[in-house]
C-alpha cells in the first residue's frame, strides 16, 4: 500500500516516515514538505540516508495518490486538508489536535476556530488500547497527544472505582524536549536545557482539556490537574498520577493486568521508566498504593515520538488497514 | 574560628569544604575521612587541588579542636559522636537525618534505633527561616533533608489556609543524582541515568516523615503524600506541591512575598527552574493557582548540595556563630 | 536457526539479544549467564520485557545446542571456550579481543597469556567490509574492538597513499559510556560523567596494537597514535583520524566513495556525527583535507554497541551462514 | 572602582557581570545592550535575581563612566568603539577577536575588514601567563579566545624544544556549547545537541591562526592543524596537542611544573578533565609522553566562560589595573 507524510521535515514527520520504511506492508512512501520541496528527504533526516531516495513535494490534493495519508501538521492546519481527503475515500491519521476533542466549544477555547467541525463527530479517537473497534471503521483517525496518551492509559482502568474515588486527579508529568519539536528558540537551546528542570504552562497546558473529555466519557464528572515539566532528555515522557481512593479493596496491579491483558503495546511493570521503553510503541504502567494516605499512584512511561505520536499512528494505520495490529512495530527498546 | 568536618570524603563533605575554604570567619578547616584517613584532601576531591593542602585524618574525640563540627556522616553514624561533642561545648550541625525528626518512635521507623534519644529535644531543625531564633540558641542543629527543605519552605506559608484547604497534599519531587552520594551503584551507573526518568521510593521514601513531623507543627493534620523520580541531572531538586484549596481569597504571589519578605535566600519568581539557583544558596518559589480547579500548585527549586545541604549547613553555622547569615554564601548561581 | 549468547548479561549482550529476537532467520534464542543463570532474561534486560521469557542458563559446554554461539565474555574467558566449540563445528563469533591480533606475543603484551595460540591463525579478523572472503569461510570470527571498527574503516582507504603518505597517523577518539560494561565503577558514576570530557589511557590503550597489528596488513610500517576520551553520552564512537600527506592529487571522497562501493554500511557523509548512527550498523565516514598543512582529517562515527560490537557480530553470522549480509540488520538510525 | 560591560545580555557578558558583582575592587557595575535596553538585567540573566538591581542601558560612547570597559560584542563590533575609549583614557578588554591577531592581514583572512588597525600594534594579547608585563602597561587588551587559551597554554612551553620537534602540531579540541553563545539555531537546538558528538568547521576554524599567530612569537615555523568538535555539554574545553618529538631527554611534567612554577591559575594534574575546572579560572595541563611514538600529547582544560573569557577579562582587569592578579576570582571549581 501507499502512505504519504504530509508535513514530513518535522521530529514526528521523520519518525512516520522511519517507521514506514521498514513496514512490511508499505510499499511507497512520500512526504511532502512546504519548506523542503524538492530537497532529498535525507538531506533534512540524515539518519535516513541510504536507505531513502525521494524527495519532498509539495503538498498539493488533486495529485494524492495515497491509501494513508499522515498529516503531521501544525494545529489548525489539519483541518483544512482533512475534509476534501476523508471525502475522496483516503484513510487519514492526523497527528495534530484538531480532531481530538469531540466538542467544538472546548476545542475552540484551547485552540483555533474549527474550520471543519461536521467532522468531529466521524473522527474517533486514536487510542487503540480504548478505542479499537471505532478505530477499525473509522475513516479519520485523531492520533492522541504525547501528554494524554500516557495519562489517560494510565487512568482508563481507574473506571471500576469512580464512584467511591476522589475525582480530582493530578498528572504530574515529565517529558523530553522531542514533543517541542524541532524549531529552534531559546527556551529549547541546548544551553538552556541541559542540566536544567523546567516547568511550563503549569495549570493551562492544552493537554488537559483533551485528557479530561477523553477520560470523562468513561469517569463522568473527572477533574484532571495536569502540570508538566521540560526535562534535559531527549525522548520520553514519565507520567505521574495521583488519586486518593480507598483502593485497599482489590489488588490494584492484578486490575490493571486485568484491564490490559492480551495488549501487545502495554506492560505491567513494578517501576515504570522512560528508558525502559525507548524508541518503542511500548506504553508501560506502574501501579502503586500508600495504603496510609489512601493514595494510589499510577506511573506511565512512553517514548512521545512513538507511542506518543507515529508509533500510535502506525498501530492506527494497521487497524484502519486491517492489518496486524503490531505490524512494523516490533522494534524492541534499547538498552542502555 | 575553626571548622571541623567529619566524613568529608563524600559529595556533600566536599562541599561544605568548598564552602568553608572561601568563607571569611573561618581560619582553619580540618577534614576526617576513615577511609581516606592519611590522603590529601585533593585527591579525593581534585576540584580543591592548589586551594587546600590539608590532609584527612582519623576522626578521633579527644582530638577534637573546632569551634564547629559539621557531621556529613551516613544516618545513624552521627549520633554516636553528638552526645560528646555538644557535651564538650562544641557547636554541632548534623547533616545526618538522626536530630531531625523529634520523635523517636517516628524516627526509627524509617530509620533505626535511636542511641541518644535525650539529645532530640535539644537539637533545633535547621531551617533558618523558619526556626532562626531557635537556631541562633542551638548548640545541636539538625541539617534538613534536601527534599523536606524545598518542600517544606514552599508549604510553610499555606499555613495560613490549613483551616480551609484540603489537607492533604501531594509533593511529586524530581531531583538530580548528586543527591544520592559518591558511592558507585547499579542505578546510578551514567548509562542506566542518562536519558532516564526513573521514580524510586514511590511511596515510602524517608523524607516523607520528615517533611510531615515539620509541616505538622504548624498545620496540624497536614498530610503529605510524597513521590520522588530521578532525574539525568547532576545537582538539582524541584519540587512540586499540588494543593486543592479555593486560595482565590488571596493573591498568593504576593502571600508568599510578604511571608518570606527581606529572606536573603528566598526568591518568589515566575516559574521556578533548578538551573536559576545552581551552586548557590537560594530557594527559587513559584506560586500558581489553577482557577477552575482550585488547585495551588507551589514549585520550589534548590541545588540539593548547596541549600540542600552544605549551603543551609552553613548558614546555621553563621547563625550559631552570631555571624551574619549569608557570610561566606555570596557566590551567584553559574548560567548557563 | 539455533544461536546461543554466553555472557549474555551485559550491555552487548543485550544488544545482542535484542537484535537476534527480531532476525529473520533466527529461530532459537539462548542466553548464558554465571551471575543471573535461572533468572528470567527480561529481569536483568528489562527493555526485552514482554518479547522474550526465555532464562539465562549456566554455559554446559556439552549442552551447547546451537549453530553459532556468540562469546561475549571478558578478555581471557573466551579463549577457554572457543577451541572445543569450533572443535564440535560450531561456529563462533567471539567478540572479546582474545583471537582479534595474529601476533601471539604482541596479544599478551596487552592482555593475558594465551591459552589457545594454536587457533590465533584460524581465527579470522570479523571487519567484513574488509575481509568479507575470509569470513565467510571462517569457523572463528574474531570480532572488531568498538574503536578498531571506527578507526580501520576510516584509514583503510589510505593504503593507496602508503607510499607517500606520513606513516605516523594520529587517533584521537572519544566514545560513549556503553563501550566501558554495566558494572558500576566510580569513572562511571553519573555524577563523574555527567557535564565531563575526560580522557583516559591515553598512551596505552589496548585497542591501540589492535589498530595497528591490524592496518599494518595493508600499510606496512604503519605507525597509530591513540587517545580516547570519554564522554557523557550514552552511546557512540567519534574517531578522528590525522594524517600528513599531500592528498592534492585525488579527490579524497571520491576515492573514499569508490573504496566502499556497494558497501551497506558505509555511508560516505559531509560530516560524521554519532546521532546520525545510533542504534543502527552503519559506520559514517567523512573525509577532510587542510591544503594548507596537507593534513587529512578523516572521522567516523558508529554505535560502539552496534557496529562496533553485536551488531557487527550479527553481521559476521549473516556471512559465516551465508545469509544475505544486511539480515536482521535494517533497523534505521533513530533521530532525534 | 566603576565597570561597564558593553553587549552584556549574552552568556560571557553575564558571566562577566556575576563575576564583576562579587568583585571587591568593583563598586559599580553598568552593562549595555542594544536589544534589551530598559530591561532590568536580571529579566535576562535570572540567576543574578536578587543580587543586581540595574538595568540595560544604550551604549552611548559620550555618557561612558568607567574606569574599565569591557567590550563582550561579536567580530567587527569592538573596533567601531575601542578606538574612542582608548583616546578617551578608559582601559577596555576587548573580549571579541578584533585586537587579538597583529597582522591586519591574516585577521582580515578569516574575519572582516579592520576599521582600526592601528590599534593593532598597542593592543595586547591577554594572556597573562605568558604576557603579564605588557598587559599591566597596556590600555587596550584582546581577550583571548577560549580554544586558543586552552591550546596556547598547552604548548607553550614547548618552546623549549622548538628546534628539536616536528613543528606541525595537532589540536584535537572538544567544546561545550556555551561557547557558541545564546542565539537559538538549529545546530545549537537540545535534540539535536544531547547525545551527539559533531565535529565542525574542522579545517578552517578562525582559532587556528590566532593560535598560531600567538604561538610563532615564541616557536617561529610552528605550523597548527586544529580541528573542534561540539560536546553535549554546557561548559569546558578539552583540548588535546599531539606533538612528534623526543622529548625523552626532560622530565616533561616536571618542565611544565617549573614553567608555570608560581600561577595561580594553572595546574599541572596526571589527567587534565573539564569538571575539575568548572565555573573556576583554572586551566588544568596534563602532560604524557608516550616513548614507543615519539609522541607528546598536552591535554588542557578550561571553563571556557570563564579562563576562556570573562574570567580571564577579569585576570586582564586585575592586572591593567594593579590589583591582585586573582582579586575576585578565587571561586573554586564545585564538584560534582
Amino acid at each position: 500500500m501507499k502512505a504519504l507524510v504530509v508535513g514530513g521535515s518535522g521530529y514526528t514527520g521523520g519518525e512516520l516516515l522511519r517507521l514506514l520504511l521498514n513496514h512490511p506492508k508499505v510499499s511507497e512512501v512520500g512526504a511532502t514538505s512546504r519548506k523542503h520541496s524538492g530537497r532529498y528527504v535525507w538531506e533534512v533526516h540524515q539518519n535516513l540516508r541510504g536507505a531513502y531516495d525521494g524527495k519532498f513535494s509539495e503538498y498539493k490534493e488533486g495529485k494524492v495518490d495515497a491509501d494513508v495519508v499522515f498529516l503531521a501538521l501544525p494545529h489548525g492546519q489539519s483541518m483544512e486538508h482533512a475534509p476534501r481527503l476523508v471525502e475522496k475515500g483516503v484513510k487519514v491519521v492526523d497527528l495534530s489536535a484538531d480532531y481530538r476533542i469531540g466538542d467544538v466549544e472546548l476545542f475552540e477555547k484551547s485552540y483555533v476556530k474549527h474550520k471543519s467541525p461536521e467532522l468531529l463527530e466521524r473522527a474517533v479517537y486514536g487510542l487503540p488500547e480504548l478505542f479499537r473497534d471505532d478505530i477499525r471503521k473509522a475513516d479519520l483517525v485523531a492520533n492522541p497527544g504525547c501528554y494524554p496518551t500516557a495519562a489517560i492509559l494510565s487512568i482508563a482502568p481507574l473506571q471500576k472505582f469512580k464512584d467511591s474515588m476522589d475525582l480530582r486527579v493530578i498528572v504530574d508529568s515529565k517529558s523530553g524536549t522531542s514533543g517541542a519539536g524541532a524549531t529552534p528558540t531559546e527556551s529549547l537551546h541546548h544551553c538552556e536545557v541541559a542540566g536544567n528542570l523546567k516547568p511550563y504552562k503549569v495549570t493551562g497546558h492544552r493537554h488537559q482539556p483533551e485528557m479530561e473529555h477523553i477520560l470523562r466519557r468513561m469517569m463522568p464528572g473527572l477533574s484532571v490537574s495536569f502540570t508538566p515539566t521540560l526535562m534535559p532528555v531527549v525522548r520520553g515522557i514519565l507520567s505521574n498520577t495521583h488519586v486518593f481512593c480507598d483502593f485497599d479493596v482489590v489488588d490494584l496491579a492484578e486490575h490493571f493486568g486485568d484491564f490490559y491483558k492480551g495488549e501487545r503495546f502495554i506492560r505491567i511493570v513494578e517501576t515504570a521508566t522512560t528508558k525502559n521503553v525507548l524508541c518503542s510503541n511500548y506504553c508501560d504502567i506502574s501501579v502503586h498504593y500508600d495504603n496510609e494516605k489512601d493514595r494510589g499512584l499510577f506511573i506511565s512511561a512512553i517514548d512521545n515520538l512513538v507511542k506518543g505520536a507515529a508509533g500510535q499512528a502506525v498501530q492506527n494505520m494497521n487497524l484502519v488497514m486491517g492489518y496486524q495490529e503490531d505490524e512494523g512495530l516490533a522494534e524492541l527498546p534499547y538498552h542502555p
